[in-house]
């Protein structure tokens, strides 16, 4: 029905995650309503993605072969922060209290979606641990492929003589008590820490 | 953070409707896993998106003057549809139960989004109603707009003799009658017809 283009534009939504037909048409549209130069910007953003790749040192994306983390002197190399996704070392930079390195895996191990240590970049993470690295920090998600991650790698860094630690569990900030799970309940019970009132 | 053209990817997804920045980096990293051939083929859309228009008769998407509906010669061209968008064309086409010709407004009179008949394509409706135009069926959505510019329509036309209809309104096929709204029950009630069984 439509013309060639637009129809071509409506499929390439489609295959995003989530989008059905309806909200694929709703985005061509606004497509169409954009500028010549917005279109042209669109065209050199999805053209420039081919040349994107993973940090060589710590798997997180760049343009070039190590990324801006990595390439920041200033930083703390001695502190290596495990995440499962790029996604998480922006969310964890957005708070501005970490200053150290990370490692991005690539995903977490998981026997529900078959995927094994060995498609995940910790191959690359036991390389990286040296006589000078102080701490391994696991920030994975509390969930059941991040726990069982969390397990795997303390056990194959045992031998590495480095102190491996791990986010802590508990009760949101600004949650509400009575609507937290049971799991998380428990943690926060277990973890429960002195009030330090100064 | 990201590199550049993945930053710009990003604000380019946050500027479809109903997109935050949590969906648009997930979009953005499901297309840093396409092909190169596929980003290609993107990009082509994106680009024929300048080649798009109006079709100088219907107002429906055409990559040449005319749209393929006009340039259909087999088709009832003494019917228009007025619709209110091009999305309306492909949901009527979709019911292949109909064979006229259309004619796609651009939207619909609005007293709250300060819509004014000038701004939609009514007066090439206007023009397009000769002699052997035999019925003008009004296709819109029965919302306060649509009902006023249903209205308007009909009395723009008063002076054309042509036969004005529109959709019937009714209970939706296979949805619950104690699930209806007030509104439309009264107008199923309202509009009841004598059960034909023959």
């Amino acid at each position: 029905m439509y013309p060639d283009a637009f129809e071509k534009l409506i499929a390439m939504f489609e295959r995003l995650p989530g989008v059905g037909n309806k909200t694929a048409q709703r985005y061509a549209f606004t497509m169409l309503e954009k500028s010549q130069e917005q279109l042209e910007e669109m065209v050199e953003a999805i053209s420039g993605l081919s040349r994107i790749k993973r940090c060589k040192t710590c798997g997180f994306l760049s343009d070039e072969d190590e990324c801006v983390i990595c390439k920041d002197k200033t930083r703390n190399f001695k502190l290596i922060m495990v995440v499962a996704n790029p996604q998480d070392v922006v969310a964890i930079e957005r708070t501005g209290s970490y200053k150290g390195s990370y490692h991005v895996l690539g995903g977490l191990i998981s026997s529900s979606k078959g995927i094994y240590p060995e498609e995940l970049r910790i191959e690359q993470l036991q390389k990286r641990i040296e006589p000078s690295t102080e701490e391994v920090i696991v920030a994975l998600s509390p969930t059941m492929d991040g726990e069982m991650t969390a397990l795997y790698l303390d056990k194959i860094l045992k031998d590495k003589n480095v102190l491996v630690t791990r986010l802590a569990h508990g009760l949101p900030m600004g949650s509400s008590l009575d609507y937290a799970d049971d799991l998380t309940l428990i943690k926060a019970m277990d973890n429960r820490r002195k009030i330090e009132n100064e």
